[in-house]
């Protein structure tokens, strides 16, 4: 990582709400807020750390369930300013908790089963939530470009999210990517730049122009915004605790990509009990990879604290990362919760779509048939506990992942008549 | 149509909330709640006749507004049952009403402009508020299968509330209909039946089965169950006066299939009216329709009383209805409050569903693009004041007709160097 990551200036002007300052994971070294993402002393991930001192619980609960039906009811909690909420953006999440008892009935699960549906966000995944953050960094920090890298969901929240607010955007994707998702990302009309080479080429050059003066006043939102982006997924966290009643789920099954989802959303239950906002008590968090990308899984399993990287080759595509920067952070919070990380071959995954869909009417992505089938293994295996309320992820939607259930198809064909209708047995 | 579409019998038992009957829209000939769709007098159309003399204003703002987050907060204005929000569906409704501060500035409107955006429903399309109508009919009728003809937005809304409710679905369409659109249908486990002919022949199949013994038990959402289902489309009129703050809007742009939809807008807002909920005051209904199918924008501008049927030809598959049974009523609804019917080429089609994306980051279906386009249109021909507030509704999504958009793609592509990138002019 190039030295011009780290932090080498003191901002005092910028209004990010309660985030007091960048901390490093690894070594606890603070640094102001700007746009940097890695440490100065050890190279680890900075996150925010924030002051939440003078919240009073039951203030803060009114204070939430008084807010918009949208991430920015959490604005307290969060790096944003106070009037997020008043400026322009797609205003993502307050998704829908749906009690799957369909689903519960064919797992087996008497506990109370809930999927989290993520679909339900403005470009209908949760990246909607991650790019919310941010575009807030991004405007204090002075930015007027946002961008990214990415070859599926995050092109299309990047995109979205930076037409509203009036940002220029430039998503850079490899050149030769289906037609179907270089459409989705380049109807919001911002600049789609394809490169000459793979995603890991594409990777690595954004890599460069960050560190370069042709990058100046761009804001790559999940690199030198890294850290403010990130706190997005902790919205999820807050979500479903409130969603049940301010009470925390004994279980919950969530992808594994990068793993900084998981990593977040565990730091945002930690939150709610150390401000007093749910009871404190033991939940597990389950981690759910793909067979054909489960670098985690895989160190999990042989009980090992480093994650060895692979050649991703799944239809997950939106989890396929072979190197996932916060592996051991999951295998820590799994271990630490009583947790587990599990993984399904792609047939499971397309089995689990359609158990989803059949069951609660709900079309996931390839993402959600992960952690739908990892639950039901897990049930299988004994790992996960039925009698236990437990709440699944889906993070996206089926319409973006339609080749995955493209064997789907007619039940019969008939002539247009009563007759050819009753030979068909379908009365 | 068949004369057992008619109504032949009383069941006192039905509740469907504060429906009181059913009555013709032509003679106002009052039947029994039932599964019936026409007059025995007349052949006219039937729609819901309430009771809501027991609701006090004030008294039902509060309920409304203490309700759950999709259209049952409006149950006690609905054909269905008091306590339908705990019964298993798939909840749509409640969907952003955006600002639209940007498409504004494009259109030089300065009245305040809002983007009712449907594709934020479980399915992302409109049609789940009238299915969720048709499903507590079905239940209420005894009803056990679920079923309806489409070639897109409806397969999918039956399927996912079929499956979550626990009926049977049987969705009719093309044996020949694009790949994409038989999984959207197909993914929620239901039938999915081919007919070997066209969308005529499936129609006219659909027709004979609800006549036929064999078409027991089965409730097709928009032919026997249609007086219900259509009712759903109030729902928009509610959510968009509610979200202004209990204001009408001034001017409200509609797109036309059958014009159902537009005029069950109008009755929705004229109960609002009549129940003291908004300010009794004028309002404009604009409808919008492609030129491809402008069977009703046609008679409009001619000053005609009758609409002629058109064979359709454009890309908003989702609007292509030739002979649509409710046009007379739209041209009465929009001649009555001053409105227009206006229509636009499939290229102003795509030109507006970019222009939203790019304005305001929502990546609207073909649907979406007729009403920015016709909006557009109808401000530049000085019929459409920019002065006053506008509703334009987006009732379906664009990663559902990704096609009319294919043209869309990459702005520049370059080697992965910074080099490369400065030649391109990006920096």
């Amino acid at each position: 990582m190039a030295v011009q990551t780290v932090a080498t200036s003191t901002d005092s002007t910028v209004d990010l709400g309660p985030a007091a300052a960048l901390s490093c994971r690894e070594c606890g070294h603070r640094v102001p807020l700007g746009p940097v993402f890695a440490c100065e002393e050890c190279f680890g991930p900075l996150e925010i750390a924030y002051d939440f001192s003078a919240y009073d619980s039951e203030e803060l609960r009114r204070r939430i369930e008084a807010g918009p039906a949208n991430i920015w009811r959490y604005a307290p909690l969060l790096p944003v300013p106070a009037d997020v909420a008043d400026k322009p953006n797609i205003n993502p999440g307050w998704t829908k908790l749906v009690k799957a008892d369909n689903l519960a009935r064919e797992l087996g699960v008497t506990g109370g089963l809930y999927v989290k549906d993520d679909s339900g966000n403005p470009t209908h995944s949760f990246k909607d939530r991650v790019v919310a953050q941010a575009l807030e960094a991004a405007r204090a920090f002075g930015f007027t470009t946002l961008s990214c890298s990415s070859t599926g969901n995050l092109a299309g929240a990047v995109g979205a999210a930076a037409a509203r607010a009036g940002f220029r955007s430039c998503v850079f994707i490899p050149h030769d990517l289906e037609q179907g998702k270089v459409v989705m990302a380049a109807v919001y009309g911002g600049e789609l730049v394809g490169i000459e080479g793979n995603y890991d080429d594409v990777n690595r050059f954004c890599s460069e122009l960050i560190g370069d003066p042709a990058g100046e006043g761009w804001g790559f939102v999940n690199v030198n915004l890294r850290p403010y982006y990130a706190e997005g997924s902790k919205t999820l966290a807050y979500e479903i605790c409130e969603q049940l009643g301010w009470r925390l789920p004994d279980q919950l099954v969530v992808p594994i990509a990068s793993g900084s989802q998981l990593t977040k959303i565990d730091k945002g239950l930690q939150e709610l009990i150390k401000l007093g906002l749910v009871e404190d008590k033991p939940y597990k968090i389950f981690g759910a990879q793909a067979e054909g990308c489960s670098p985690v899984s895989t160190a999990f399993k042989a009980g090992h604290d480093v994650v060895r990287p692979q050649k991703p080759n799944t239809i997950a595509k939106s989890l396929a990362i072979g190197n996932p920067a916060d592996g051991p952070y999951v295998l820590d919070i799994a271990r630490r919760t009583g947790g587990a990380v599990e993984d399904v071959t792609d047939a499971e995954i397309v089995d689990a779509i359609k158990l989803l869909a059949r069951t609660e009417g709900i079309f996931a992505e390839t993402a959600g048939g992960v952690t739908v089938g990892v639950t039901r293994k897990l049930i299988k295996e004994g790992v996960l506990d039925p009698a236990k309320t437990t709440v699944v992820l889906n993070t996206g939607d089926g319409l973006k992942t339609l080749d995955a259930v493209a064997g789907t198809g007619l039940t019969a064909t008939i002539r247009p008549t009563l007759d050819s209708f009753r030979e068909a047995g379908l009365a």
